[in-house]
């Protein structure tokens, strides 16, 4: 291919700039900080968002749209939520462009065309859900609500990345409405669970589920659970979010019910969103030098077949003798490519296709068809084997499980490897400095440190581990007691 | 139900807007302009949604994502297109907001956040999507570039009408770039008898295609092609516009490509789309004084079952006895809705799913268990008959595309009582006023005329016809001489 390659221990960050450009994913736009989803890129984002509204759908949700303004008077009502987002909001000032008497043929905002109240382009949506639920809800009887919603969302962000920070960047947001805290906790971890089966059985990442310290709270949630991925670089990445609001938006947009008993109370709320962050994910979690590496499951392609010819007359021959494999394949569920771009080379497709990180490659040339055997190429692990003709689609199948399977054991591999439970300061400045990986430690639960070890390293608290035995110890930085450990690390 | 119903006949709009709000499909938010899209009404958008996506990608399109914004630099550079969107534009002039120092709680558009250059929040995509092809085409080998996406847009209006027009709304956008002026032709073509085989084949809406006259053309476009559908009340509705561009983005944004035969020349472009619009379309086209009717192939709930029931015994033995075949008509891809909520009786239920037009309606007894046979309601028809427990999955299939086929033919027979030929103006006023229907007649050609006929009676020309024998005649208004007949109509 006609770009330089990066390699990962080189320069992380580069090699992924350089990948996500290469693999035709995204690009940098001439709005600053929003960026564009190339039709690779946004197919891969397609079958995430597939995954994910089914999973959504078979449990119980339905979606819905609102608007992407917020009048500022609704932005403000919670206080938190809006004091949490103030600073990165776009706000739209004026509905008008007139001509601009200074300066022929340009346009400039029609003063006469203000607005009388500042819109604010959604950052998230809880304001003017919870400010349009008010009306839907009176009694018990509507409740639950169980809406998601997928949108674009705007964060103002200074220092933009492709994928992992942009300013404006598609997510759903899930806004749920509940009669009792129990249930609306319930669902909080539901979803929770739902994005953790998503990474790890699609997306092949395993995942740490914990809950948030108050530092790194959503702005205007009770409790924000999340799940933590490791990528290659031993560095954290938050892959969704699943917020307990409690009453605090039914409280501020007065939205309450007729319980059964006959009381009139405060409905209880979850928020819980992934974004097109989570390619970020993917790609920085199994990629290598050579490009993407992608599961199976969430592949726009998972067959490619280059055909080696030299004549056009071959070339048919060899297309004809994969037409059945194409069919059967097809007929399984697989996307097959056939490549007969008669402009490159083999050599040249081969690269490609390995940049492109689809999955299996078969390259067929005159002699295969003589022999019935093909070369099946794997893009995982590279290896490459003869497979017979007879047992190619079989074959094929079976690896499309076993890539998938790999791809989530090695990342729980080098995960294992770079975990570390460290119950001393030294210990915790190797595991995050030198090693580079996650930190499990104990900490003595206080704001104040956690800010200290912040400064000090750079390494926050991914979140609180929901599932580890209870252990008391103390902490890291001050010695003071501690009744479990967290999660420390460098995070994206 | 508890709501008033309001006739067709005593006041369509009324009728329409009462429809929106009770049949749950969207109601107005605290945005001026902006719409909420509810759950019910998201449901229908998503399979059209699902069926359009499959049909641009049967037609070699790939969908990706461009920004919301557009820098005021850009959005200007393609004159007219400017010109003719600069009126409705949010402007986003600052990008944080800022504790309010005069007002307590409150927030305001922080000064020192001013934006260097506005960015206009895209009405249409063509400029940000032009600028960013520049970079994407050197050569023909890049060529075409088919693309299409699925994003939110917005033009400021101030009468708003849920659906069919609100300053935000949901679209799909295309935007294709080719070598040659003929094949950019036969793609907005054949775009738009995509979009014409949607209408017709799913939304059950027949349509005229045809070309837009140049005062109604796309601002920017050398023309726009069209497809019209014809509502209840003999108004017509712009359902879809595809339209060839000419080299007019190319040339404002620079975009050239080296040809076979080593030539610079610009590129040549398309855009098409369709929107929530056709939400309103689908309502107006068959609905009737009892609520909604859907055609099967966008209903979201193809058949629904209520049970009548006196004891849980019974409601446990008639959801039994119809288990399997809720088993079979999902297996056959329809989607069937048992109604055991106990908060209602059988008639609210009846009335409830025909307002939300659910194609086939099941009510079922312990007699009809014990006779062996089902009462089944058509909503199309309202026909009610009574079928064998044995013949239920296969009548509920015929009657699935029964009621399909009938509702296009109803619609195309009450356009054909409402199609006018006519040739002298009295006969033109006639079909507009008091037939209130289209009119074809001739019509000399100029801007003028046009424009002096939609003074005088509110209607505009639709389109020029892209079906019809040639036929010379003689305007309408002016005498002067005409070549084809177009079709006048007033207009959603």
């Amino acid at each position: 291919m006609a770009f330089e390659k990066v390699k990962r221990s080189d320069n992380y960050s580069e090699w992924y700039n350089n990948l996500v450009k290469n693999a035709d994913l995204a690009e940098h736009s001439a709005v600053k900080g929003c960026m564009v989803i190339k039709p690779y890129g946004y197919a891969i984002w397609e079958k995430m968002q597939r995954q994910l509204d089914d999973m959504f759908k078979e449990t119980g949700h339905v979606n819905a749209y609102f608007p992407l303004f917020v009048p500022k008077s609704l932005f403000e009502k919670e206080e938190k939520n809006a004091e949490g987002f103030a600073k990165e909001c776009a706000v739209v000032t004026h509905y008008r462009l007139k001509a601009n008497p200074d300066k022929p043929g340009q346009l400039m905002a029609d003063p006469d065309s203000k607005l009388e109240e500042e819109l604010v382009v959604r950052p998230t949506s809880e304001a003017i859900i919870w400010n349009t639920y008010k009306n839907w809800i009176q009694s018990y009887r509507d409740l639950p609500i169980l809406i998601n919603q997928w949108a674009n969302v705007v964060r103002w962000e200074m220092r933009t990345r492709l994928f992992l920070r942009t300013a404006e960047f598609l997510w759903q947001e899930g806004h749920t409405a509940h009669a009792s805290k129990e249930e609306a906790l319930v669902e909080t971890k539901k979803m929770l669970d739902v994005y953790a089966e998503f990474a790890e059985n699609f997306m092949a990442v395993p995942v740490i589920k914990g809950v948030k310290t108050e530092n790194e709270r959503f702005a205007g949630a009770d409790d924000t659970y999340c799940i933590e991925g490791m990528m290659q670089d031993g560095k954290a990445l938050q892959m969704g979010t699943s917020h307990f609001l409690g009453q605090n938006f039914a409280k501020a947009f007065d939205v309450k019910f007729q319980s059964k008993e006959g009381k009139l109370e405060h409905v209880w709320a979850t928020s819980w969103g992934v974004s097109t962050r989570l390619m970020g994910a993917l790609i920085m979690a199994h990629s290598d030098d050579e490009g993407l590496v992608l599961p199976p499951k969430l592949a726009p392609i998972h067959v490619v077949i280059v055909p080696v010819y030299r004549s056009d007359e071959d070339l048919e021959k060899i297309k004809q003798a994969m037409k059945p494999l194409s069919a059967q394949l097809k007929q399984a569920g697989l996307t097959v490519k056939f490549d007969d771009r008669d402009t490159y080379k083999p050599g040249f497709k081969f690269a490609e296709w390995e940049l492109k990180g689809v999955p299996v490659r078969l390259a067929v040339g005159m002699r295969d068809l003589e022999s019935q055997s093909v070369e099946v190429s794997r893009r995982d692990t590279k290896e490459k084997f003869v497979v017979p003709m007879s047992d190619l689609q079989a074959r094929i199948l079976t690896l499309m499980d076993e890539i998938q399977t790999n791809l989530f054991d090695r990342a729980a591999q080098y995960r294992a490897e770079k975990m570390h439970v460290v119950n001393t300061w030294d210990e915790f400045l190797v595991a995050i400095n030198e090693k580079e990986g996650f930190a499990f430690a104990h900490w003595d639960g206080s704001g104040e440190t956690e800010e200290k070890i912040k400064e000090l390293t750079k390494a926050t608290i991914r979140c609180i581990p929901m599932d580890q035995a209870s252990e008391t110890g103390v902490c890291i930085l001050t010695g003071k007691p501690s009744q479990g450990r967290v999660v420390f690390a460098k995070a994206y």
